[in-house]
């Protein structure tokens, strides 16, 4: 068995790894936009990237490296994501660590959020970059760094207490509002840890909870050109279970993710659509991202209308096995469609409206075709999504 | 050779139809909301409809005729859409057809749309339709008695002038709005003729006609349980030409289709989004899809912002084979982005701006790894398309 503890200030916990942010002038009114993660032992990193078939140069770049290198720092930029770049946008990368000469950098690694298809101004990085204070342990800032459209810096970190009276740290910053879609989005997370995980457990259970969070969460069902989820491990600490690891990074993965939706652009509401009873897990997988996904649904969900008749279409859109005899919608406890009870009278209605307003609460659908089931989030569309994303360079 | 000449108020040009529309009370204010077809001959009919796994009773009204079925009547209905209403919807269908008797029908055919899950005010559809002046030609009322939330009517007109100095006409009235997507939608569409064309040659020319027209258009990426195109063809002229017949009704498809574009909920923009160059036309038809759906393009479209950025990752989002080195893209004729060009310069952009400001434009994206195009028609996402979909139902 064992325990976990959750602790303010998010990386500042991790033994040996130290982090921070500065402005180097590329956001508004002295805003912070570049930061660092820097390990003083060589770390393992495990990195999940975007499905984009444009990877930005950052994710280009990690690639050159070979398979299981070791590094010991992490460089990360907002305002400019390095994308579409070409061959220059990797140089780019290459000129900046080459003249960060106030530490020593072993495969050092980019990360960059922003505007697609202008260079990095190499200059200004690299003079922010000699700026850092390398034995800063400021977690907060360098989540405020890589902050875009996002409202709140994301941040998080566990002590894992194990049977034996030993104990290690995994915490985890985030960034990523719009874009967010169920195959990874324009979305950083950086998780670092002093557990001494073998690299193996580190890409087995990376992958795992991936699967189960960044990748069940929808925005705007778009997928960004720069995607990462790295996974840092210095191995500072003796202690390991894979049990209370695995949990615990599951916990941090969920628990960003669901922040990420939170702060969807715009969005007032977070909401869990469950698919049971699916033929298989590909239909049941389908048909709750549709809904995660539809423009109906989530404009209703933003009138707080429950108009169920779109939940249902949606899934028949999404061409999922189906039929009106068996199927069951409900908002939380709140039955609002069935065969027995096939038109919402005003006080089911007036219930589920209710539920409506909460700041989150699930829709379920039982389809009572098979027997599989797939949970997917999302979250409403509001005026304010358009205001954003109408304007987002300016 | 023939020529096609466009005349005004649709259905009624073409021989042997009749038409109206009246207010059976669903709408506010009167407003039309129930409306016939009528032919006094006996017709062909050939059908398209929806993808969605919940066909509405409507749709399964239809398919319970026999193969090749003749019908002298069409009975159109807007506020309800029968949907997801079980056998009793069905059964409320033919009690309708029953009670009509200022009339003898052949094979009626019903069809349906507005909120989904709502049983049929019967009574009130009843004695509206024993109402109707079936002599009537008054195409812009059935038209008008259609409309959800469009904002206008829409119907064209076709007279075909054949060689040989013989002519025929044909004539469609649609209706859609939002929930128009690449695999039809909230659509209604109903064409009729009075050439003398042969079944076969409906059923090919139809489905043709639709794979160009409404299969490529986009409000919302939405489906629903209702999308319906009829061609109803009673032969009353003895004029018929295969090509000139199937080049008339893809001019009618595709500009209903454009009609409903414009009319797309809160939209300002028609945007044309062509691939050029793909791999297979899988991947090119999956790109300009991707173009026309994605929450991001559609927000810079409203926003007038050329950021071509969100072109480029969201094709490659949709899995797109292609690269950087052969990409480029152009709003109208200006290039905004190739390997010569990484960068939009700022006298590029502010022609690039100016294109958008044009009420419809084409964006294209040659990809250069292939012979396969595909165009889909998109359109911008306002704050107005939250308003509508908010609130639809009150």
């Amino acid at each position: 068995m064992f325990e976990l503890i959750s602790l303010k200030n998010g990386i500042d916990n991790v033994d040996g790894f130290f982090s921070g942010g500065i402005s180097a002038g590329f956001k508004k009114d002295g805003a912070l936009d570049v930061a660092f993660i820097r390990s003083e032992k060589e770390c393992d990193v495990s990195a999940v990237f975007t499905t984009n078939k444009f990877q930005a140069a950052p994710i280009r770049h990690f690639n050159r490296y070979p398979k299981n290198f070791k590094t010991n720092f992490v460089l990360m930029n907002s305002k400019n994501a390095n994308a579409i770049t070409g061959q220059k946008g990797i140089d780019d990368i290459d000129f900046i660590f080459e003249n960060i000469d106030s530490i020593e950098l072993t495969n050092p690694i980019m990360s960059s959020t922003g505007v697609i298809g202008y260079p990095l101004d190499k200059e200004k990085i690299i003079s922010a970059a000699n700026r850092f204070d390398f034995s800063s342990k400021n977690s907060n800032n360098c989540s405020q760094a890589i902050m875009t459209t996002d409202s709140f810096a994301k941040e998080l970190c566990l002590r894992v207490e194990l049977d034996n009276g030993e104990y290690f740290h995994i915490a985890g910053i985030c960034k990523g509002a719009g874009m967010i879609n169920p195959a990874m989005a324009t979305m950083l997370c950086f998780i670092t840890t002093d557990a001494n995980i073998p690299k193996n457990d580190m890409d087995e259970l990376l992958s795992e909870s991936v699967k189960e969070s960044f990748n069940k969460i929808s925005v705007d069902g778009d997928t960004s050109t720069n995607d990462t989820v790295l996974l840092l491990a210095n191995g500072k600490k003796s202690a390991y279970d894979k049990t209370a690891f695995g949990e615990a990074l599951k916990f941090i993965t969920k628990n960003l993710s669901l922040m990420i939706l939170k702060d969807g652009e715009g969005s007032n509401k977070v909401v869990a659509f469950e698919v049971n009873g699916a033929v298989n897990k590909q239909e049941a997988s389908k048909a709750a991202k549709a809904l995660s996904n539809s423009l109906l649904v989530k404009t209703a969900l933003f009138g707080e209308d429950p108009n169920w008749g779109r939940i249902a279409s949606t899934i028949g859109a999404a061409g999922t096995t189906c039929d009106e005899e068996n199927l069951e919608i409900y908002y939380d406890s709140v039955l609002v469609y069935s065969k027995e009870h096939p038109v919402l009278d005003e006080q089911t209605e007036q219930k589920a409206a209710k539920v409506m307003k909460n700041e989150s609460f699930k829709i379920t659908c039982n389809l009572n075709m098979g027997d599989f089931s797939y949970t997917a989030y999302g979250c409403d569309l509001s005026y304010k999504y358009v205001e954003i994303n109408a304007d987002y360079r300016t």
